[in-house]
């Protein structure tokens, strides 16, 4: 059984939130996201405070628009980027709600939407905030050289967002609902570029969109939209080589949340956004709107890139992980 | 209902192994762990590539107690402490297996305990295996001073235990079983000492045990041992205040697996064994043991303190959570 976990209760998105800073507020989805802070501080004297920042104020604004306090809240689910996963910890600290903490990568806010969203179907819990964030300047200074630095880019590296998503889930019966869930499996291209994530990222996204779809039965034309985290273009382009060497096509469905984000001809992010955050506000907010006005179906699939600084200095490959979650204003447990 | 979550399925615990490093086996525990290493570097060329090498055989020892292949794993629920959980990632990587990355600091074998065996309950998943590594070398030179420096330690400081545990779980009637489980909520007592971690953790220990008996109606004489993962000497005692000022007394079966490991009066550990693979290896070796031999319950409270360097540089508290596991002879299903 390593297939689709399907949810046996309908698990609600109550509410989302998606908070972003100035680049991401620039780009093409600027008018979705909930808000945006064009001081990347966030008001805070470091950066990594100013993502914890982020992820108190998403869990602020996502319970705020149903009436729900901190007391009300079962679990969190969240993780993030940085060593030891201290900006979610510290950013939802006041909120004194239980806490499993989560490292996916940049895979992350799907694996905590999964996590989350099977533990209030099994009646666990009643509901559960599942988050994400990423921070431009706090992954640049761990991963790669501190911002003032001001190293080179090259083409086929990518911009981490500077974001928060977040969802609230709960047992019932409004839409949408997170409906089917696939587990990632870690997947090693041999890929030892960590300017070219996209390519290391790829083949864990092919093999989790073909275990959903052969598994599933499911056309991709059922789909208003099955889109990456943040492959960027070239990973993106990759992966829809595999998923077609495999016997599917993808049409003009498959997209990228990475690429989704920036206008990529006139903002400098290279080949796309990066992150926990990529995808986090990109669903938190654009998705929902759109399931809102019109879809009906969405997939989302989070990458990640397993590496650290340590394990790239001692020439290790970039393993990679993908995990997918089917967003649906269809009820499942009515069979709609 | 941020109480007690109960298991609705029997889930056994059908496997467990445990591999420790040569001051571990050298300790009062040696017996119980099914394999040690002298050498700390288990044959490998770098100490983040000992873990991931411990992890591997603690994974392959554990399958092959039961006779069972890595195409047989539905999930591996796995973390520890590097950045990034490196040492995780690379560890379980041959095994093709589904991976959920969690982080919960050194209370991460009872966080990858809890969602495994809840995962497990809802028949999401047949089976999974949950596990946590940590190593001393590891472990040292990215929080604390590189082994080679010699640096003195202070006398509330712990010593990081080599080591990786972990349990097959599966659905089915044959005990010891999971039974109960308590997520625990990020407390922040104030303290910033990252030598005095035992002082920062009592707290969130404490409040996840007097929520665990506030809300169950047990008594502490109905267990065998309750056992906290890694409080060392110092923060044992303060836990233990905490919870007799709170009225109640958990008297002689309150442990420590930090205090357990080790033989504080002759080996030079100071307060006690920490990291993940403290509670992840006793729990796994000599709990398992003794509950094959006349234990019934066991209460296991993984202890986690929720730092990174950046966050203590940054002048910021030592957060803290603590996950609750009750694993018990007697299957919930049969009201035994």
């Amino acid at each position: 059984m390593r297939g689709i976990i399907k949810l046996p209760e309908a698990v609600s998105i109550k509410s989302s939130a998606a908070i972003v800073g100035k680049l991401e507020n620039e780009g093409p989805l600027g008018k979705y996201f909930d808000m945006h802070e064009d001081d990347l501080y966030f008001g805070q004297d470091s950066w990594e405070k100013a993502e914890s920042e982020m992820s108190r104020r998403t869990l602020g604004v996502m319970l705020g628009k149903i009436g729900r306090k901190y007391e009300d809240l079962d679990l969190i689910v969240a993780g993030d980027l940085l060593n030891q996963c201290i900006a979610s910890s510290f950013g939802i600290l006041e909120s004194g709600a239980p806490f499993l903490g989560l490292y996916g990568a940049c895979s992350t806010f799907a694996e905590s939407i999964i996590t989350g969203s099977a533990l209030c179907a099994a009646g666990y819990i009643e509901n559960c905030a599942a988050m994400a964030s990423s921070h431009f300047c706090t992954s640049e200074r761990q991963f790669r050289f501190p911002v003032e630095y001001g190293g080179q880019r090259t083409p086929t590296s990518q911009s981490t967002v500077t974001g928060c998503g977040g969802f609230f889930l709960e047992r019932g019966n409004e839409p949408p609902f997170v409906t089917e869930c696939v587990i990632g499996k870690i997947t090693d291209a041999g890929i030892k570029d960590q300017n070219n994530m996209g390519a290391a990222m790829a083949p864990a996204a092919a093999d989790t969109i073909l275990r959903y779809f052969n598994t599933s039965g499911r056309s991709p034309s059922e789909f208003d939209i099955i889109a990456t985290g943040d492959l960027g273009q070239e990973g993106h382009e990759l992966a829809d080589e595999i998923i077609k060497n495999n016997g599917l096509d993808l049409g003009d469905k498959f997209k990228d949340c990475g690429f989704l984000i920036y206008d990529l001809a006139n903002q400098d992010v290279k080949s796309g956004g990066s992150g926990c955050g990529c995808s986090a506000t990109v669903t938190a907010s654009y998705f929902m709107d759109m399931l809102k006005n019109g879809w009906n179906d969405v997939l989302v699939i989070g990458t990640g890139a397993l590496l650290s600084p340590v394990s790239v200095f001692q020439k290790q490959n970039i393993p990679s992980v993908a995990h997918l979650v089917h967003i649906s204003n269809k009820n499942p447990k009515v069979g709609g």
